[in-house]
């Protein structure tokens, strides 16, 4: 860990979550980058199974059970975000299992919460991460960025706390999820619910609900990549020889067709994310995205906007169809409407909603640029700019094709 | 049943697999629809969860355990298919569970099959239609037609009987399955392994593992629909106040959110599900599914065709994200390089992969004029008559948008 990154986790006190309920001794896990000089601070919104671990891969001391630095392309000393200029800061959400009270967490009666856990909303996260700025001297924002759920974060920022960041970059995100994203999670909560370990939530003293948390992670995983990014990874081919398929019960009759390189891998990444994520934990965080809407109590999105004062740089990503470029241009037209400064990026890439997380090259500069200079950054382009506008409603043709 | 409507089970003596196992007493379930005249046979291919039931919605008898007439609209009396002048066969597949012998049939020793049935492949349904239009005393037919993996059936008429078939229209189908759909197939064969009551296959006298099958449908149903058609029929409204969510397992905390219409569709459609199927059979037709390659043996899908003498239509939807009209297309190419008379008719729907289902007025139209005139029939069309040939590559461009 490098001399200017700090960790830790901070005693908040009483939270009042959305639904009403009260936890009173909540924490919130942590990690800071940088100095603050009092008007460079940027907050990082991971994504939904991520953690505070933004940067910094290579740093010594504790990170069992942590997520990888899930940014550290981007965020990091002379990286587009900058921590030689910038003070980034990065909460673990409420609900979430690395550090932040969740279910897995010590409740009053010294058990673990497990489904007496309160229902989380996006709207939670944005107030425990005030809370903890407030904890940590920081008022005003320089900007608030995230991707994935974590500009759902984001936007939600632009809502409840417009005069407390002057710039917001969600990206690879939408309003709202649509209902085709809304039944895979569906399904992927069933599945964990259905695995008799899930046990109603109550596991945490024996064995957890791995095979349903497996399923789950996998139907994610696949929404994260793209029919063209998983056809270039792994064709239809086999896998090879040392790949063995035990992760899930299998029959005889199955050994008669080939063990494919593309179950391969979902298998061996599902059995790695289980060991460190906690399956209440998914329900929990799967809920608030899906519940996320941004025009909620509000009009329309535009109306929901119409306090925020900033500029936004929105970015998404022609092969993703988790969270589509029609959306992020919807999302665009709300910010317009609203009158906010807004640039709609949009980055040609085949990866998928992955593409946030694995197209560094493409998605620093305009970030860095944005955090410079706002909409004006010179790497930061507009579908408004763009001749063919049209092109921005569907994906990237390719996708779907053959 | 209407008077020329006959339907039964062919005992067809000993059955090779491609696997090289057995079968003795092999039966294939059947319906017959019209009356045979030497050379007005149609040989109609069910999809994956399909029966040999094609036709005919209310007629009497013993209808329990079938699923329902699932072409109607298409097949019948004075239909695109007109069964006063073709005679129309349909038979359930080997591995199925709908009078063929199939897993839960019954094995010599007395005991339901399971896991012991022979892994089964699209050749073989190929090779088990062959040996009941024998039976029937069929011999040449004037087509093969069939969407979704029945397409696949289709095309492997043209290759293992090039010169038994006049005519095939593969529908809604490709060469062979994208990694993307594997990855989902294969997400929920695990789904069915992963539900203690699957219990390696033997399951025949206890409980069904229901909720792995419950899991496998729900997967299955949003492939076949797409995000423009799960917006319209769904948005993200909540479901109405007399839906119950005990399909699944869940915990209180999920209560604080609403209980969406696009969850209860998936619920009540899975209940219903898993009473008509058998889970082992998802297991077996899914890898059938999943292993079919039409090029395989032959040098490329060309190849594959070239003893292939009739003529082809191909129909593709373009909202089909499951069988994408670029796979189509790359489908005709493979046609037009073996030299077979072909038309790719694109029909313009937002209805995902269920189109070919569920628009049977632009379905009936290309197909019944393409089994009495070929390629050249009245309301065919083809991707190469039309000007922008480069708009059939991708899906439809509302499909993945905001």
């Amino acid at each position: 860990m490098s001399a200017d990154t700090d960790r830790g986790v901070a005693a908040l006190g009483t939270f009042e979550f959305e639904c009403g309920d009260v936890i009173d001794e909540f924490e919130v896990a942590y990690e800071t980058y940088g100095e603050f000089t009092g008007d460079n601070a940027v907050l990082v919104c991971h994504a939904l199974t991520g953690s505070q671990h933004v940067s910094g891969r290579h740093r010594s001391g504790d990170t069992a059970g942590q997520a990888r630095a899930w940014w550290d392309d981007i965020v990091g000393p002379g990286k587009a975000v900058d921590t030689k200029e910038y003070y980034v800061v990065c909460a673990n959400v409420p609900g979430s299992c690395y550090g932040t009270t969740g279910p897995a967490s010590e409740a009053p009666d010294g058990e673990p919460w497990g489904t007496r856990f309160p229902p989380v909303t996006v709207g939670d996260w944005t107030r425990a991460q005030r809370a903890l700025l407030d904890h940590l001297g920081v008022g005003r924002l320089h900007a608030v960025i995230g991707g994935s759920v974590g500009g759902m974060n984001v936007l939600d920022w632009a809502v409840q706390y417009p005069d407390d960041v002057a710039r917001v970059a969600p990206i690879a995100t939408a309003a709202r999820l649509d209902p085709q994203c809304l039944a895979i999670d569906g399904i992927a909560r069933r599945a964990i619910q259905s695995d008799p370990n899930w046990n109603g939530g109550d596991y945490y003293d024996g064995d957890a609900p791995k095979r349903g948390l497996a399923l789950a992670r996998q139907l994610g995983h696949v929404m994260y990549l793209s029919k063209a990014s998983m056809a270039d990874k792994f064709g239809r081919r086999a896998a090879g020889r040392d790949a063995v398929r035990d992760v899930f019960p299998t029959d005889p009759a199955a050994s008669f067709f080939p063990y494919r390189d593309v179950e391969s891998y979902l298998d061996y990444n599902a059995e790695k994310f289980v060991d460190r994520f906690d399956a209440n934990s998914y329900l929990y965080l799967t809920r608030a995205m899906d519940d996320y809407d941004l025009s909620e109590g509000y009009e329309d999105d535009a109306a929901a906007l119409g306090a925020f004062e900033g500029e936004a740089l929105l970015m998404s990503f022609t092969g993703d169809w988790h969270f589509t470029v029609g959306q992020a241009e919807a999302l665009a037209e709300a910010f317009r409407e609203a009158g906010a400064p807004v640039a709609h990026h949009v980055v040609e890439s085949d990866h998928g909603h992955d593409a946030f997380l694995v197209e560094p090259e493409k998605v620093g500069p305009p970030l860095r640029d944005f955090l410079a200079d706002g909409v004006g950054g010179r790497s930061v382009t507009d579908t408004l700019d763009d001749e063919t506008d049209d092109d921005y409603a569907p994906v990237h043709s390719s996708l779907f094709s053959g």
